[in-house]
């Protein structure tokens, strides 16, 4: 029997992922889970959506174009427009989701053997995707203390080697919640260049933050040839499902590149495109209801924490996840019991624990990540499912 | 300016799609472009796709489960069982289209710097996928004057090397039309056996071979732990657009490391997999309606293709394409000839140069494939615009 390759044994499984067969025999026992583990909110789509999907009206279902359809590319150009960012088509690529922007955007700037900056905790596909593309993420560390800020530049640089090739911003930030200050954003804009780096700047939440207007590092001109922006709709209209993102730069090298990978996989979702469309060139008054819905929802969630005695968290600024530390040892124990041992009324709460969120070993094992994905009567009900839950769970423990 | 790396330099265009903008142009121009570059039938979607697209009725779009909506993959394996094969629901994986699957089998079964073997000419999306997962694809030849057959295995085993992991077996065979006899598809097997390979079973095009029934690789039990079988809905049921095929192996390993890869970019379109299931559970009315169909399309080609003078091809004996020797040294200079010299009533054919279908350099020089993925009318008016446009190129070269 042939062995599967080291990086298939080396690929993690998603933490986010991982418990939901636990989560779904919980289900089948009859009871209730609360399911804040996944950015999947239950949120409503903007019905232009469904409307253009179910206006369909030709009986093929071709390939579109790997540069994606027409207007569908012009939606995201008129988009970023309404950002302050003047950019052509050709220089926008659908993706399936975020994702595979990410997938693109690595593969254009390294090969395999190389490094690739991130500040930790990461948003855990990083991970995978550094597995299977070959190359190695060296992590600088944004500590709960000091609210995620960006540690000094020179403990940056010494995560840079001969062999980084791209610095990663996730802006707002998944998961600390974390909104990057234009500060930040230029030292770390500065240091790419400094060191001829890449700055792959992954915008997915970027109308979800609670202060300050959305930032777009492509309006960053000095930096045009460096920034490789990776996009998606999955949050902004709540459609996680639809799989449309872009990549997107100004960069033309950066997108015949990225045109090329996506020519091997031919194109992405046809209904899909022009279904979201509509959605782009409209997007501001679907995003501001979005950020104030999200606004609230992490309020409440907030709130909840700061009654939890021996929890300790920094509120969120923008997306919709934070991260809490909690007064255990181990907090994948904590949420495996949490589906199999407990159960409040039949219910109980799926979070995902923050260990694998990190690359340094040891780090983040009495942390909890809750995603601030339902609606705000839901959120509390969890919420205080999750406080007896670790009541119940330290007793448990002790007993 | 930092530079792309070095897998993003040798990714390939796509020798099927590079051709697309000056197809556009001539578009623009007012001429009308017979595409026969593309695997992309004009051939009508079974209604019950759209019918559960439309129907769909929730307000959200969620995530699907990386391991696909159960109803989905239920709707797989009783595909599969109707082709003899038992296969757990949690052993198909599904992917974005086989494109996915393909690069998900690549990761699973090859570390950087490992090589896979190939036949060639070979489905070009796979001299991508070896590129950016940094691999080498190593070819045995398949000659047309030989009816594509298998070479002996003293020829195939001169490519294998200790930095060998897999077989790739495309059957039926994209773009020579082969189908694999029962032999020689167990002399592959047995080679894989004796070297400790995965064979990677590429069977986008199952039902469409014009005789003998439908082969599946994952059928053979002696050899179950190392087929990994690539799969796609996108041409036995015509919807390329709905980026829907899964990955699917006997081998639990495989399977584990396939969950994490999909994890990694969390799921796959959640319309497209409702929209697939009733067809998946009644399959064989759609594909042996698709069968007759290319059958037809494609006995008109060749006989077209037989009336061209100096013009040498194999008629196919599945899949819908076919390799033509043309009597030129360049096709891919006569592939721009087409699009930007010539046209004959405003019209004028797009087809694929074979050359970058082929790992040796020199190979398919004057070869095209003609995709027969038009109506017949259109396929005949193609063939005899092809014609002329061949007399014209070759008038115009000896001018």
């Amino acid at each position: 029997m042939p062995e599967i390759s080291k990086r298939a044994q080396l690929t993690p499984a998603s933490p986010i992922r991982k418990f939901l067969p636990l989560a779904q025999k919980a289900k089948e026992a009859g009871v209730k889970v609360y399911a804040l583990s996944s950015g999947d909110p239950d949120y409503q789509v903007p019905p232009a959506f469904f409307k253009a999907v179910k206006s369909y009206k030709a009986k093929t279902l071709n390939y579109a174009p790997s540069s994606g359809i027409l207007e569908h590319t012009q939606a995201w150009q008129k988009y970023y427009l309404s950002l302050g960012v003047k950019i052509p088509t050709e220089n926008i690529v659908p993706t399936s989701g975020c994702a595979e922007a990410i997938l693109f955007a690595l593969y254009a700037a390294t090969d395999p053997g190389d490094e690739v900056l991130v500040f930790e905790p990461v948003y855990v596909s990083y991970k995978s995707f550094a597995v299977m593309a070959g190359i190695t993420l060296k992590p600088v560390r944004l500590k709960p203390e000091n609210g995620y800020a960006l540690p000094s530049l020179s403990e940056i640089e010494e995560q840079i080697s001969p062999k980084t090739r791209a610095i990663v911003v996730i802006n707002p930030d998944n998961p600390t919640g974390k909104l990057w200050s234009k500060k930040e954003l230029l030292m770390v804009l500065e240091l790419a260049k400094k060191h001829n780096l890449f700055v792959i700047a992954d915008e997915t939440y970027r109308e979800i933050r609670f202060s300050g207007q959305p930032e777009c590092l492509l309006k960053y001109s000095n930096f045009k040839d460096r920034v490789i922006l990776t996009d998606s709709v999955s949050k902004r209209f709540s459609m996680p499902g639809a799989r449309i993102g872009c990549v997107a730069s100004q960069n033309p090298e950066v997108m015949a590149a990225a045109l090329r990978f996506a020519q091997a996989r031919l194109s992405v979702g046809t209904l899909e495109q022009l279904g979201t469309a509509p959605l782009l060139k409209k997007a501001k008054g679907i995003t501001d209801k979005a950020k104030q819905e999200y606004s609230g929802r992490c309020g409440i969630v907030s709130q909840a924490l700061a009654k939890i005695r021996g929890v300790t968290f920094r509120p969120p600024q923008g997306a919709f996840y934070m991260i809490a530390q909690l007064p255990i040892a181990d907090a994948e124990d904590f949420v495996k019991f949490m589906l199999t041992k407990f159960s409040y009324k039949n219910q109980t709460v799926l979070v995902a624990p923050m260990q694998d969120f990190y690359l340094t070993p040891g780090l983040g094992k009495n942390e909890i990540r809750i995603a601030c994905v339902l609606k705000k009567p839901d959120l509390k009900i969890a919420m205080e499912i999750l406080k007896l839950g670790l009541e119940a769970y330290k007793k448990n423990l002790s007993a």
